[in-house]
């Protein structure tokens, strides 16, 4: 391929885009890659595009070494089958609806798991036809209430989508892994740092589940990592619980007045300075949190959860504590109808006895941290205005209706499979991988005879690449001041050749020269551009970033072209007639 | 390429789909070639997807040839530009609309005249931007009131457009014509049979427009062409109106009873019957329709207009006639307020006078045929009961507001550029190439400056070509009772190895010239499945197509195989070992 820059679409900006948040954002429209056409919408323009079927390269051969078939959906789907799964209703505002003149219901899809699942069912009938694994890439939807950053979370994106068939559940394993596997060729090639997460299954339902981030500061998912290779999203990391004391001499519960210490900061002073319990910190005490949880039957209910006192509740770890229901902090009116509930003084016990809980005085459900374990000892308010209670020992002084693992994790937490503390860091969904078990297979009656001539049910996975979001994370991961600076996996052309000279020797030359790289099989893109100075060039050569760039110019007196690095920055001359042999 | 049937995902059906009409959609379903997911929606399975790939990998080579670049745009777009041009309401029922979740209207692009427009306003500025032009490949969103016959006429569907950027016309002209070639390229390439039409431009506007129709007798669209080389769309045809006569000499017009003669055959009967004009035919008569014209203020109106009577009114040319308007017949109610029109007696004249025509007694507008030339003599009613006015001389007798030629084309009527009589035929409409002119550039305010540094309005072409709908007319133009033929240019691989037989060695040989063919750049589908007899191999391998066969069975003993081509049906054994060179 030979694109040259007299003719190719392309016009460059020395300004960043208005609406730009991140340097991906800003750098692919600069440099001319992308357009927006609206918001969280874009255009993919000649080099973007190119860029675009090169990662879709990757990921067709990857698929296709992984024994995955491609085959091609619809994006306007029916509502029907998505009805049946409860994704029409389940995905809310973020499925785009419509109705076709005959006043029937479409979506454009987010994903096919139903349309693979009844594809399959369509056409296969037996063990035999299985395993088996397809996937696609195709433009996909999602209406995002704030699209943001580009093409990290636009509203019309590509994927690639997998799903396989299998009929037990070790097939399931082992299609997942290869999938699993797959996506670590893509990435390693790609040249994309990644790691591999445990991941809750979110609105996907199911079962085991990992994603791929691509750690990066501008990313929207928390996760945590251990030196010792432990990493998961921070919904899915579980405290192990330490272990229980003996209760036998601990000191007695006691009521103290502590006016005014309505924070968790104030009870502490307050003890430390004025009580005598020097040793006392922020994680010696608990924090109550009321929350209102709504559930199916659309019933409001509070529920108090303890969590230590230096740890804030994580609403991602509570959604799954409360998986199917709405949970909200409790309000005021909430707080209207509860009087026994005392702001900033709440604790499992008052007047010695126990307070919180179904079958306590006051009846509200009451949940501990796992790190409440019989024998701990904890300071909590003692439900009346200005008093707290000291040396709380759970199983001697109060109990609780249950474990809710929903506080937050910090950094120095202990990884819980013991491979060292915890690090916190950010990243962005490149990929994830799901093992979705027969939910939808049930759900829309896929069944192939097995073996023995009986009806079983098929198991299944689900397995997802945000191709356009990896061009964005690349381009993140790789640029600088300058611009842009592109793998040469992804690249939009492999040499960029610049006649930097007003001479007829310069153009002919640097247009020689990008014949003969083509000719050996690279891909040129060739700044031939008239009345351009070298300085405009230059610049966009750094902003288009082809890691490659050949400048014939003034050199050229002495027979020599210059080959520029993008990334390291160096600059050589090399003798002309070398130069080729030198880039292919 | 090496696909094996034992692995691919594939069913064939021996039974045509419940909702199959044509061949081309039957065929593709039970070959396994696509599967429908809803009305005019289809999923690509892997062996259609390879034809896609292919017809897709020729359009865009021809693109690049003719110097057009590749970009991509959304499917989902916002309202506001379509409201510019008004195609947001001029579409009607075609378009898919839906809302966002902040109740912004978007919708599903039928063509993207309006995206191409911006875009280039967005980045170009200047003359010596120009030409360009622009394509993509791209699914595009249609609500048909009638999706049929599979892939001919989806909801959604691929489409290549370009779109071409020019300062003068005589640019446009060149961008056009350099679309033209590009077409004739691509449908030479892919073994398609063309025809190019004069076209009327329809709801795209623009002047100068032609399609490229593919004969066909399951085709939509009527066109007629000469032997001389004349073609054009019914719509486009325009009739050269014979040369006016003297009126000198011509018999007087005189008024006959002709009773209970409401149409033209009961007419000319009676005429040469009773009253001894023996030489009057359908041909020598005038049938007077009367039409009910809406125009853009919603006004309602009669126009009455004369054609000869052996034809029909082509509602296709009428609309052209009274473009911008909403044209159908009168009425029962538009008759009962007109009572002067007396149904199967209409005429120009009424005792003698002019009687139809605006300033005429009727006040009603009057036109007619072109046939209808000074000194031509005429049959018509007389508007009153059971009379007719015979020799009635146009220029002498009576005249007429205007002229509208809106009959039917006849076989056998002359082609208007004098090369031979006309015949009719059926296409289905493969490519379309539009010269735009201004209007969307005006709409949209598309300026560039010129050389002398003023601002100038671009002027555009679009051209369209259906890249699914080709799939369907070359799968329609090439099959036969046993299945599919395609042609070398799109097949889903060049060569099906068969290995016929339950011996070991049948298996293995297959494989081994399979694997051969392929190190020699050919792309193979290998069938391998064991259990599988012979019988029902041959059968799949006729139905699903690929041009030539490589036959592994009984011929081994005495180390042959066999060479069978699929169109021709010739089958031939060759030697194991000769039978790679000979196929590749």
């Amino acid at each position: 391929m030979l694109l040259k820059m007299s003719s190719l679409f392309l016009r460059t900006l020395r300004e960043d885009p208005a609406e730009a948040e991140v340097a991906s954002h800003k750098l692919l429209v600069r440099a001319g890659y992308i357009r927006r056409a609206a918001p969280g919408i874009y255009t993919w323009l000649p080099l973007g595009l190119a860029v675009k079927a090169r990662v879709e390269q990757i990921v067709r051969e990857e698929m296709s070494n992984a024994g995955a078939q491609e085959v091609f959906f619809p994006a306007l789907l029916p509502r029907e089958p998505f009805e049946v799964t409860g994704r029409w209703t389940e995905y809310g505002d973020n499925l785009f609806r419509l109705q076709d003149r005959k006043k029937a219901d479409y979506l454009l899809a987010p994903t096919h798991e139903e349309m693979f699942t009844l594809l399959v069912k369509d056409l296969y009938s037996s063990y035999k036809d299985l395993p088996l694994t397809l996937f696609q890439i195709q433009n996909k939807y999602r209406d995002e209430a704030r699209p943001r950053a580009g093409l990290l979370r636009g509203r019309e994106f590509v994927m690639k989508d997998a799903y396989s068939f299998d009929v037990t559940h070790e097939g399931l394993v082992k299609s997942y892994q290869a999938q699993r596997d797959a996506y670590e060729s893509i990435f390693t090639r790609l040249g994309l740092e990644y790691v591999i997460v445990k991941a809750d299954a979110g609105a996907m339902g199911g079962s085991a589940s990992e994603e791929f981030l691509s750690p990066s500061p501008i990313g929207e998912d928390t996760f945590v990592r251990s030196a010792g290779g432990y990493a998961a999203n921070v919904e899915a990391v579980t405290i192990s619980a330490p272990a229980a004391s003996s209760i036998e001499g601990k000191p007695v519960a006691e009521t103290k007045s502590t006016p005014g210490t309505t924070s968790i900061d104030a009870v502490v002073s307050f003890a430390q300075e004025n009580l005598g319990f020097t040793d006392i910190t922020a994680a010696s005490t608990l924090k109550h949190i009321v929350l209102a949880v709504t559930d199916v039957n659309k019933k409001r209910s509070l529920v108090v959860v303890a969590i230590p006192g230096d740890r804030e509740m994580e609403p991602k770890r509570a959604e799954i504590v409360f998986a199917g229901c709405d949970v909200e902090p409790a309000g005021d009116e909430d707080f209207a109808k509860h009087p026994e509930l005392v702001k900033g003084y709440i604790g499992p016990v008052k007047d010695g006895k126990q307070f919180l809980g179904e079958k306590a005085e006051s009846k509200i459900k009451y949940l501990v941290d796992p790190r409440v374990v019989v024998g701990s000892s904890w300071v909590a308010g003692a439900n009346t205005k200005d008093n707290h209670t000291f040396n709380l020992v759970f199983g001697r002084d109060f109990d609780a209706d249950g474990v809710a693992d929903l506080a937050e994790i910090k950094a120095g937490d202990p990884a819980p499979d013991g491979s060292g503390p915890l690090e916190l860091a950010r990243g962005i969904e490149i990929g994830h991988v799901f093992q979705l078990g027969k939910k939808y297979a049930e759900a829309l009656d896929l069944k192939v005879l097995d073996e023995n001539g009986k009806l079983v049910t098929v198991t299944m996975g689900s397995y997802g690449v945000g191709v356009t979001r990896i061009i964005a994370v690349l381009a993140e991961a790789n640029n600088d001041d300058k611009g842009l600076i592109w793998p040469e996996a992804v690249a939009p052309a492999d040499i960029h050749v610049v006649a930097a000279g007003k001479e007829d020797e310069v153009y002919e030359t640097a247009e020689r020269l990008a014949s003969e790289l083509q000719a050996k099989g690279k891909s040129v893109l060739l700044d031939d551009r008239l009345k351009v100075s070298p300085g405009v060039k230059f610049s966009d050569a750094e902003l288009l970033g082809i890691p490659k760039i050949l400048i014939v110019g003034r050199g050229l007196a002495t027979g020599e072209v210059d080959i520029w690095d993008r990334r390291s920055g160096e600059r050589r001359s090399v003798k002309v007639e070398l130069a080729v042999a030198e880039l292919a």
